[in-house]
């Protein structure tokens, strides 16, 4: 690289700077969300300009109005439709904060249905006092959440409530996306034999958030594992078409979501203790809590259920497309029925019952 | 009628009842909302089934799963993509509840986008101690208005907060709606000459919602505007597809959506104050309080833009189609130039600025 280049990109980057720098802090006098900002007016036009669009406005938004008009090319496949509000206490953690959750959260649900995900709508609703710069920094990671995912950001809302009356922020999310013809996975094609497959270690979610809320007496660095899944699942369907089943095992963990299946299907889940990942960290943070991973949480892990035959081949194609933790860990079986079945190392079983209690609120 | 086709009618009636009471009160035993409800396990499976399901359950929902797949044929058109969240306060007041609103805002926001409003996705947010049956009387008024709006609730969620975290319940839709390929209205068609029709008179969303909150020294029974008005929507555009804009005219009320009207298309807004539908008890309260009807937030009217030729005929198409106090009350301009003005009784004019302060918060 030539020195005059060189020196050319630095006086762009400090361009860059002062633009952003200018943009940001010389147009939106407020440090602090009020009520104003949600009723609608020039205070709310201003806010959504100089935070929500300075971040992440596109073609889409700036169509204005409060319904955006989109081409959507269904190609004979169905349209896939998904929502989910976000009230992840604290708003941010080690590995993500509830921008990336909002997103994530909700592409993901339309990817574990089949579907590509193509366009995302995103409603916040406000506390009176909150910092814009707090504001600001969730929907940056929001922006960048939905670039990874592939994902437009199409339509929002934002309101505002009283001090005391919400907390800090809650987002909800809307997806549409399109499930090509041929690929329809769903219970019914679940049968006896099938491998489970999950796309990485669990329980790092929900521990992550106990941790952030820093009021255990134990603190272990772990990561929420909040990713998007869609490109994992895009290249599992690509390798193995013929997977029978997907879903992202968020509230309730792998546990809940295992007893799902099971009971829908009235077939048996057994899992292999030893097979299921779980990082050291999470492992100890969990045993020091009594909280079993099963139950916890995640925010970037699917299960897949895959025939027999290939799920060495589903297993590599998750590896090789970004999860190199993903694992087999258990078996479809004809009997126990409707049930879910944990197979310890020591050859010893035990029943895997759905959720009760409520161990982790807040969780997403 | 016969009376033996009467006692029937009776029986089959009382049969009703009591299969209903069974439903509701003998299978959740909670009398309120609790975390638990919201930690996706046994509780909040029940919640879902038993008061969400009871009341809105369809073949959609009943896919189970976190996104909901479907058919939708575009014919060539556009798909329209809404989302509101609504965190008004009280959550029942005259003329409706949280519950119509939540459909309505968003079904009305895809048909004056003229789009046909198709499916729809409800996400609660719940605080934790919320009564059972305020809960269930919100879910019902939630399911009467979309079966009003002809819109199939196709997705959800439920998350609980804890107690002062919340204000009772927010809920968050977004809508999905189809605009025929010849049927797209917007800014860029709007012309000097066009004429302003408000589909009926104004003010009065916002004024029952104060009133309901009970804090003012003078109380007046104001019914809520809340309703659908795709049904009126498509009546206009069949009578004058050549209707140029539409927008409903919510927080901010007529006069922050014909500041963005005037704005955006660069022309002049010119409104008949004497033209412009106001209840009497509705215009009192406004006068007592010392609020400009202009400026508070509506929950079932619109503003179109309709060319002057057609203009009678808009209006009559409106009127007939269930909007008799529907009314024209002005008309575009070509000078002053981006700004809003309205003619006084007397003849004189003064502007239309936009919302800057907040008179009425959580109006929506």
């Amino acid at each position: 690289m030539e020195p005059k280049n060189r020196l050319n990109e630095d006086v762009d980057q400090v361009n860059d700077t002062i633009a952003r720098v200018r943009r940001r802090g010389g147009r939106l006098k407020d440090q602090q969300v009020t009520l104003a900002h949600g009723a609608g007016g020039k205070a709310s036009a201003s806010l959504l300009q100089h935070v929500f669009f300075d971040e992440y406005g596109n073609d889409l938004l700036a169509q204005g109005g409060d319904s955006t008009l989109m081409d959507l090319d269904l190609q004979g496949g169905k349209l896939a439709f998904s929502t989910d509000s976000y009230v992840v206490n604290p708003i941010e953690f080690p590995g993500g904060s509830i921008g990336e959750l909002a997103i994530n959260g909700t592409v993901n649900d339309l990817a574990v249905a089949g579907a590509v995900p193509k366009y995302i709508s995103v409603a916040f609703i406000l506390e009176e006092g909150l910092d814009i710069e707090t504001l600001r920094r969730i929907v940056l990671r929001l922006k960048e959440a939905s670039d990874k995912a592939g994902v437009a950001i199409a339509t929002g809302d934002t309101k505002v409530v009283p001090k005391g009356k919400g907390d800090k922020l809650y987002i909800t999310t809307a997806g549409v996306g399109v499930v090509p013809a041929d690929r329809v996975p769903g219970f019914a094609r679940v049968a006896p034999g099938d491998r489970l497959l999950v796309s990485g270690p669990i329980a790092d979610h929900g521990m992550s958030v106990m941790m952030a809320r820093g009021d255990l007496a134990i603190d272990a660095p772990i990561e929420s594992d909040s990713r998007e899944v869609a490109s994992l699942v895009a290249a599992l369907l690509d390798a193995v078409p013929d997977t029978r089943w997907m879903r992202d095992a968020t509230r309730g963990g792998v546990a809940t979501v295992m007893n799902e299946l099971a009971e829908t299907t009235g077939l048996g889940v057994v899992l292999e203790d030893e097979a299921i990942p779980v990082r050291p960290m999470t492992r100890a943070a969990c045993d020091m809590l009594g909280i079993d991973p099963l139950y916890v949480a995640n925010e970037g892990t699917f299960i897949a259920v895959v025939p027999e035959a290939q799920a060495e081949e589903a297993l590599a194609a998750v590896q090789q497309a970004g999860a190199p933790e993903a694992r087999l860990i258990g078996r479809i079986v004809e009997k126990p029925e409707a049930c879910v079945v944990l197979v310890t190392a020591f050859g010893g079983t035990r029943m895997v019952d759905k959720l009760v209690g409520d161990p982790l609120p807040r969780i997403c």
